[in-house]
């Protein structure tokens, strides 16, 4: 017997050859169930469409890069599910690079062009000017995600209005009575915390007050469990994320003994699962990350069909979500 | 000028033409630093060794499938983050596949084989034995991680010695004195849950004793909680992992107002990094992780050099860590 085609495999599924080959394709419209059953019945019968052979002729893999650097924080395994899911719903298949904290996804790219991958979602890395432009020659896509470029570029992004978030959350302080607020910064490279600070700043200083600034380093519990040791007398905390405030919270409480929210309110940022946890009862911002992930996707699609419009800054709003901690 | 060659860039770099080869060759000896220098170079110079082409005739990729199922539990990012930077190193690069909870990785299985990866690395899903047995053809490798075959398989897999944690956990609560222990179940198809229950109860009726038995139903933080509800007059529990435990740390001290841990001992298995924090100090069995990417790494280096030999099943002992809850 020769080597099964997809006219065989279209004849014994009863379907037309059409769906066959969209099943096949990255981002081509056919129902899950159906691709799933396609797919199953392409392995039982031994059919094989050798996506490899295509991608080399076609330069198109359907492999999306996903380049993280921070999986410690509980922030990014919930986007990687979700992402990963939606990426698979639309047809592609992720490779997931993880780059040490603060570390340049530079590194990782010549790597994912050797493997004809089309597209790349940046989350939690950095990337130069001059790589963001050798890769996307060739047709090829990069969203920075929960990130913005810092400096001029022609990358796509996609994030929280973190600017929006900061004011909110010094609205929420200023509400609650605070008179002597503070912040704490996260990594010192990383667009959020800038943005986060930026927005909180501005609203605080249209009731003339200028917030405490304490540098945490990072985005990790135990910085923000040493961050919280410098608060001295600051009655309402905003920190740049929420695995920062847990950290916080913890020192505030156990070690320093302070009532929260009654002696000094804090607030995180992210809707990270621990801080709902009775322990922590976190108030914070949220991030529409389902939001998020559509519209990444649908930037990704856009870019591999060929729109080639200038690069767009895709912002959707933070919402607060009150528990106990302010 | 012609295209870049390998010895264009061995000059360039003033190295050896087969450093230049082995640094694109995944599993090949050659320093981390210097395979990043081979690989910025050619980037540069414009070199492509064309690994996709060179994968189509060898049926070699140098992907690495990881199948998760479980990215919310804390345990599997953590794993997750250094079992990259160890494939990585290795020369592989890692294609991330995550399904359902309770998914099994046949559906996956096709999708990898599309793109000749040649070895995959199962944790925290299932796989049946006709899936495994047509994977292991054409000399591809799987190895299970975090779990054992149930039932007959031909898979490697690399484990904690979860009989023996549980056995340590049973000893741990009846030298604190309890005389009424619990145990609460995680998933009912994991081998995990499953081993660490015999040993526990191996050890108490090698003392008279049989544990209370709860089914979680579950890994997650809120099956854990829900669980401890139904602990009644238990003195000492050890839950099946550390994000039950945690569930079930909060339940019992702030919704049931028991002491931990003089009215009731708590234990937990894993070592996730929330364990530590002041509002838990939860007493758990620490799983050897590093070790079991180490063994996880050499398996697969030994099945895709050629080792046929009959399965192997590597063990590593847990080891008691000593916080508050116990």
């Amino acid at each position: 017997m020769g080597a099964v085609t997809a006219r065989d495999l279209a004849r014994h599924l009863g379907v037309s050859q059409s769906m066959v080959s969209r099943a096949f394709s990255p981002g081509a419209s056919v129902a899950p169930a159906m691709r799933a059953r396609i797919l199953r019945a392409a392995e039982e019968l031994g059919y094989r469409p050798n996506v490899i052979a295509s991608a080399l002729s076609r330069r198109r893999s359907s492999l999306v890069g996903i380049v993280m650097a921070e999986l410690t924080n509980p922030f990014y395994p919930a986007v990687l599910e979700q992402l990963n899911a939606a990426l698979r719903e639309a047809g592609f298949q992720s490779l997931l690079i993880t780059i040490p904290p603060g570390g340049s996804a530079d590194d990782a790219l010549p790597m994912l062009r050797q493997y004809h991958v089309d597209a790349v979602v940046l989350t939690s890395a950095s990337l130069s000017s001059a790589s963001a432009s050798h890769w996307l020659g060739d047709g090829r896509a990069a969203v920075l995600f929960n990130r913005t470029a810092i400096g001029p570029t022609r990358l796509d992004s996609v994030a929280c209005d973190n600017v929006g978030g900061g004011r909110m959350a010094a609205e929420a302080l200023l509400a609650h009575g605070c008179r002597n607020p503070a912040f704490v910064a996260g990594r010192a490279d990383t667009s959020t915390s800038h943005d986060r600070e930026r927005g909180f700043r501005a609203a605080l200083a249209g009731h003339g007050l200028t917030p405490l600034r304490i540098e945490a380093g990072d985005f990790s519990y135990e910085a923000g469990h040493r961050a919280a040791r410098a608060l001295g007398g600051a009655d309402g905390v905003f920190f740049a994320n929420d695995i920062l405030a847990l950290g916080g919270l913890d020192a505030l409480r156990h070690e320093m003994g302070r009532r929260v929210p009654d002696e000094v309110a804090v607030i995180g940022f992210d809707d990270i699962p621990m801080g709902a946890w009775p322990a922590y009862r976190l108030t914070t911002l949220r991030q529409p990350v389902p939001e998020m992930i559509d519209r990444t996707i649908g930037l990704l699609r856009a870019r591999l069909g060929g729109d080639d419009a200038p690069p767009r800054a895709e912002r959707l709003p933070a919402s607060l979500l009150r528990r106990g901690s302010l």
